[in-house]
Parts: structure tokens; C-alpha cells; sequence
């Protein structure tokens, strides 16, 4: 995937989502995927477990959020900066019932210097829209993968 | 705690949150404790475990949410209408260190027919403040618990 | 534009939208202008005046707010029933220079009961993007031209 | 005011606020004024125009916003750091009515880095909350008032 041109954006994304992967016990934990990986974008799903239900008998909306949270952190930290979430505002538009698979889809809206704007929205199995998440970033010293850049070779 | 003058705000607080938790399966997994309710107030607890840890080996930010979220939850189901969250805003101040323990509060802002506001802070065990979090409450029809309001006999 | 097949709801919100502008005076003392409009969508536009620079020499975010607001406000009560923000969440992408023109385009994301979800953005004369607004409407009671719903005569 | 002991912090708050006002075209135009000033705090006020209301007859929302947009700026600035808003959350809590005469207090919840958040509440002139604002704040380069700082001399 790389040679004298130089990585891809993608491949870069790609290498440092997985990297990340391994070590994000919370993802892990809760059965999150990720599906798919680019450049300031990222799709994610997880499926309702029982201990996510909440006195209401629904998912804990801040279940949906962590979806939501993990999705924009994939997508906000795919160019090998460290990257981190200031601050973010959820909507939440219909009830998750129990069981429910859910999808996550990131995107970036914005980025200038050191801080960064996504939008991930959430979705059931039947396609219904559950949240809409708005999530501010910023940009930290580091590298998830120290060196990994778009014009170093492997 | 009851007789003829009725049943106190706090009482019906405290009845509605203990019934809420017994079947709030999200809360229990997660080891949050119910430490002091009222009308549109409420304190909750959770030290950070080792699942709960993201790929920067720092605590989740969607954990902190769910803490947040659940004190929200409790303070604003306090009077016993069902009341679930339409959305929240929420800024992450502080990494949270592995093993912390954690304190949300959340207070009632404004109540307004069926709609209200409520400001959760959460600190770490050193008192330092590790996030702010804004949610708007909506009320529904039901009650956890039939029958409980403030002029009726125990 | 009508007959016995009843209001269509673009018709329906051109009318409200036409009505609600005569009487919107900070619209029109804004120069904020109606481009386009539909059911749960709008486009308005203003460019920036003296009036509404700040302390920076840049426009105050405040009338960058009060354009995507307008938007905001017309896209949820283009179906005839009266409309209210509950709350908005602005971000701010780029500074806006002295004599911009603004366009802001609001589309709605979420409509379940009396609440609804939209999102307005905001470019400037050069296409860039200057703001992003998301706003929360509930509807109360009322209509802005009492009587005029899809299924009746012109 | 001054002297070997070096600037105070609400010195230096109260030089910039001034100074920045008196560059502040958009305040002055609505008649806003400032009431008290401190390092990380601001109080101001603003009398409801007839051309700030909307077509429901209240005060647009988007005058609030900038009312309280406009503390935020006067607290987060007092620091003689030139600071922008990156982003806003506003809660509508009550209709303004024509004429109301509305104060604005702004208060620091957090100051970390070139990142701040600020709390604004409005109420008006019966003592009714109207809104609450949360704002985002980014500290950019260079000074309003090039050299004040709290070491040197006047």
C-alpha cells in the first residue's frame, strides 16, 4: 500500500485506527466494530445489551453517547494526531429499544488548526435516526503511531 | 413519613429513586450509587474501572457522560412523572486518570410545564472539576411509581 | 395555487412565511432577506453592516446567531403552527469580515410530536462555510394564519 | 491605581473592557452597557428595542443571544489575552417581552490552556431567568491593549 509516494490518508487511518483498537478496552467492552475507517470519518455499530437498560427499560442514553463518543474519536484522530474531545451536544430522537443494533457514522464538518468539528448520527437496525451527536475536538501533542506520516515511507 | 398533611417532596424523591435503581440495570453494572435526592437534585458516584478506559488509557468520555446523565435522570424523575432526556451538551474539562472516583450533581436550572433544565458538574476524588453537563428534560405520560403524588396518603 | 384537492405544504409555507415576515421587524431591520422556503426548510441571507461589528473589527457572533436563528425560525413554522426555539447550539468556523453576505440554510432533521431538530449552516459571499447552528423547536399553540391547514380551501 | 507592586487583575479587566468598547460598534448600537467587570466575569445590560422583535411580537432570540454573547466576550477577554468564541449553547427559558430591560452576568467555570468556559444567565427586569449560555472560549494571539500585564509598571 506504500513505496516511494509516500502513505495514503487512508492507509494512514486505516494503520492508526487499528492501533487504537487494540488498546481501547472501553470498545472493546461494549462490543463495539468498526466498520469502516478514512480520513475524518469513521463507521462504528454496537448492539443494546441487557446491563445497557435503564429504569425505563431502555438503553441509557449514555450508551448512545458512547457509541456516538467512540465514533468521532476514530474519526477525529485518523490523521496520526492525537486528538481529543473538548466538548459535545446529543440529541436524542427516539427511544432504543432492548437488543437494538446500532450504527454510528462520523463525519467531519470542519477542521482549522487545532480544533475540529463532527457530526455523528446514530441509527437502529430498522434504519430509524435515534441521535444526532455534535462533537468539538482539539488537537493534543503525540502520535498514536510515532512517525506514521503522509510523506514517510513504512 | 406520611399521615394526613400528605406526602413531602423529598419523601416522594426518595421512594421514586430507590424504586428507579432497583431496575436500573445500567446504573447497578456500573457500580453508580445514589448518595443524596430531591426534588430536581441528585448526587451519584463511580469510581472508574479498568473497562471503562479508552485507547489513551484515560476513562471514556462517554463514561463520564453516563455517570452525568444518570444523576440527570434521577433528578429530574424526582417527583415521580416519567421524564426522559430530549438532549444533552456536555464539556470535558479534565482527563480522568484510571481508578478515579467520581461525583456528579446535578441541579434543576428551570422547570416549565413539561420541559426542564438541569446542570450536572462532576468532580474526581481531588475535587477537581472533570466536566460540566447541561440536559433538557422532557416529561411523558406515567409514573414510576401509580398513584404516588404529593396530597395523597402513603 | 389551490383547488379542491387541498393546500399543498410549499403553498402553506410560502403564506406563513410571507405573513410572518410583515410582522418581523428585527428581520427586516437586519436586512435579512427570504430566499427560499418549504416545509421545515429555509434559506435567508444578510450581509454585514457597520452596526454589527465588534470589538475585534469582525461581525459579533451575535448577529451571525440572530441570521441563523431567523432561518431556523422560519423552517419550523412553515407548517402553520406556532413555533418556538427551545435552545440553540452555535459553532463558530471562521471570522466574519466587515460587508460579508451571509446565506443560511436551515433543513430540519428530526420532527417527532411537538418537538423538532434542524440544522441551519452558515457561508459567506466566498462559499465558505462560518457557522454551523443547531436548534431545538417546540410547538405550541396557535397558527399563524388561523385556519389554513393542508386538507381545507384556499 | 498602580505602582511597584505591578497591575492589578481587575485593573487590567477594567482598562481592556474599556477600551474594547469603545471599538465596540455592535454594543453601543443596542445599547448595551457594561455594569461591572473582572478577571473571568462581566455584567451587562440591554433595554428591549421596538426593532429587536421578531413576528411572534417578543424579543428575538437572537438579541438575547447576543446580549449574552456579548458578556461572555467582555469576561473571557479581561485578561488582556485576545479570546474568541468557538462555539455557544443557549437555553430559551421565557418570552421577552417588548421593552423588558434585560441584564446579562458572565462567570468562568474553567480556565485551562488557551481554552475557557463561561457561564451566562439573563434575566429581566422582574428577576426571571430568560436564558442561560454556555460558551466555548479560544484564546488567539496578540493583546487589545499591547503590554498591559499584571507584572509591569502603568
Amino acid at each position: 500500500m506504500s513505496g516511494d509516494e509516500g502513505l495514503s490518508p487512508n492507509y494512514i487511518a486505516k494503520t492508526v485506527a487499528e492501533t487504537m483498537y487494540r488498546k481501547d478496552t472501553a470498545a472493546q467492552h461494549l462490543g463495539i466494530a468498526l466498520k469502516e475507517i478514512g480520513p475524518g470519518r469513521a463507521v462504528m455499530t454496537m448492539r443494546v445489551a441487557d446491563f445497557m437498560l435503564n429504569g425505563h427499560n431502555i438503553c441509557h442514553g449514555g450508551y448512545v453517547f458512547t457509541l456516538a463518543d467512540t465514533a468521532f474519536a476514530y474519526a477525529c484522530n485518523a490523521y496520526n494526531q492525537n486528538t481529543v474531545a473538548q466538548g459535545a451536544q446529543i440529541n436524542f430522537l427516539k427511544a432504543v429499544a432492548p437488543d437494538s443494533f446500532l450504527t454510528a457514522t462520523a463525519i467531519e464538518q470542519n477542521r482549522t488548526g487545532r480544533t475540529g468539528l463532527y457530526d455523528i448520527s446514530v441509527a437502529d437496525d430498522g434504519g430509524n435516526l435515534v441521535a444526532l451527536f455534535r462533537g468539538n475536538s482539539h488537537t493534543i501533542k503525540g502520535q498514536m503511531i510515532p512517525g506514521l506520516t503522509e510523506k514517510e515511507e513504512k
